[in-house]
């Protein structure tokens, strides 16, 4: 990696080019794979590369989830490997992971995810502290977001909790904000609750936001525009879902190209128009 | 698994026969192997295998944390499912993963951990609420420990903030307390903090509590001795480090064997003088 710029620089590069900060989401799920391809670890491995050969150019950014190469155990992380080896060297890769453990384990799974698969960014839970953050911080230049607002339907139970009149995720935005100020900390804030967003925005004006839940989840694209770029740090978009239920049919890659970039043109229209 | 009865059973069933809940915990770091052992994926299942075969004998439950695996990607998954293999049948084997995801993901790890690996227990982080914990209930008697109160530096710095007077990790207790009764959620709760284990024991009679931490992090044991065990469900008492430290030199399996059966005797003695 050492002649390669650092990741937020490769980053910024990127979204200066494309105009548009979208990040291609890579979650596949063996029920939603284009018919020809089989409902097992191969079926996901060529349905993940086909999409990013196809897509990657759309995009700033790849963010691979985890879990649905995990689900096939040995034979997935494999696939998971080949997958993480085909995205294009000028992008900014991100593992979805959301691990959270304390410093002895963090630190491997930190050697798993940026010293093995070779990621610019990680997704990690904060619930353990700044133990779980540091040991993937020691690895220069390298980003995490923390799982700050989530998207699912249970988002709420904890994560809005009152301390103090302020919401639980917005004391972990104002925690990682005060305690780690060279962009290299961001948040992941889903789209789906954008009055949250917004909030967030204004309160922790550096850092840089990963912003899932656009498109199946309907999160608010204009909002998740808006709100995603930090003063130290450029956020990102998330489109996972949306992308992969286009691709199906005899021509889905074709497919998955013309998906990402009606949804690139959709945010350089949208990015056009956002107060400057 | 059909014919094997139900997680929860077995564990009382052990628990029984042994008189003590020391769960034996595997956390091999390459830099702390046996002199013999390479520093390399196979070191570790080496020594992984080495510490089943030697101790579990003395331990009712056996713990395996992911990551020290997974830091090897798709050989280190390979290892962990050899391991996971040689665990004996009658023990309740725990995956210490701390995963934590959206509905739609957590199935995937759920599938991982409880599907391709058997696990009868995994441990799970609570930031994503009731979403991240359903999917692996679907599966029928399997058990998930909810971290809680953990063992590291840092452990205070979201979990004991206040709410309504309530911490964190207080809250997390009595809302999986009130969700879920059957004993299959329990929680993880570590004994470097026993003033915490006594309240949170106090605040939810009903649930199992796995207590890592006494060892090398140096916990109080007969904390976790007195507050382990739920009405609804048996506690575990895990010691990872401390049998792993004294595993060395050229004996290092007959020394494991020792550290376990002293362990285990040091918890039947404590047990025993446990207030009824």
């Amino acid at each position: 990696m050492n002649d390669r710029p650092a990741p937020l620089d490769r980053l910024r590069t990127r979204v200066a080019r494309l105009g548009a900060p979208l990040c291609l989401g890579i979650d596949p799920h063996p029920d939603a794979l284009p018919d020809e391809l089989p409902r097992d670890v191969s079926g996901i491995e060529r349905f993940a590369r086909g999409l990013i050969e196809a897509a990657a150019e759309y995009a700033v950014a790849v963010k691979i989830n985890v879990a649905f190469f995990e689900a096939f155990g040995s034979s997935g992380w494999a696939a998971l490997e080949r997958v993480v080896a085909d995205v294009p060297p000028d992008h900014f890769l991100v593992l979805d992971a959301k691990r959270g453990d304390i410093g002895s384990t963090a630190e491997r799974y930190a050697a798993a995810l940026f010293g093995l698969l070779g990621a610019d960014a990680v997704t990690l839970s904060p619930y353990l502290g700044e133990d779980t953050v540091e040991p993937f911080l020691a690895y220069p230049g390298r980003v995490i977001y923390l799982v700050t607002r989530t998207t699912n339907p249970s988002a709420g139970t904890l994560q809005d909790l009152l301390i103090g009149g302020v919401p639980l995720h917005e004391h972990v935005a104002t925690w990682a904000a005060d305690r780690w100020t060279d962009g290299r900390v961001g948040l992941v804030v889903g789209a789906t609750a954008p009055a949250e967003l917004a909030r967030l925005r204004r309160l922790v004006p550096a850092l840089g936001f990963l912003v899932p839940g656009v498109g199946a989840q309907d999160g608010d694209l204009a909002a998740a525009l808006a709100h995603c770029d930090g003063t130290a740090a450029p956020g990102l978009v998330s489109i996972s879902r949306a992308i992969a239920a286009a691709s199906q049919g005899d021509g889905w890659r074709a497919a998955a190209a013309a998906s990402a970039q009606s949804w690139l043109g959709r945010m350089q229209e949208a990015g056009a128009t956002l107060p400057a």
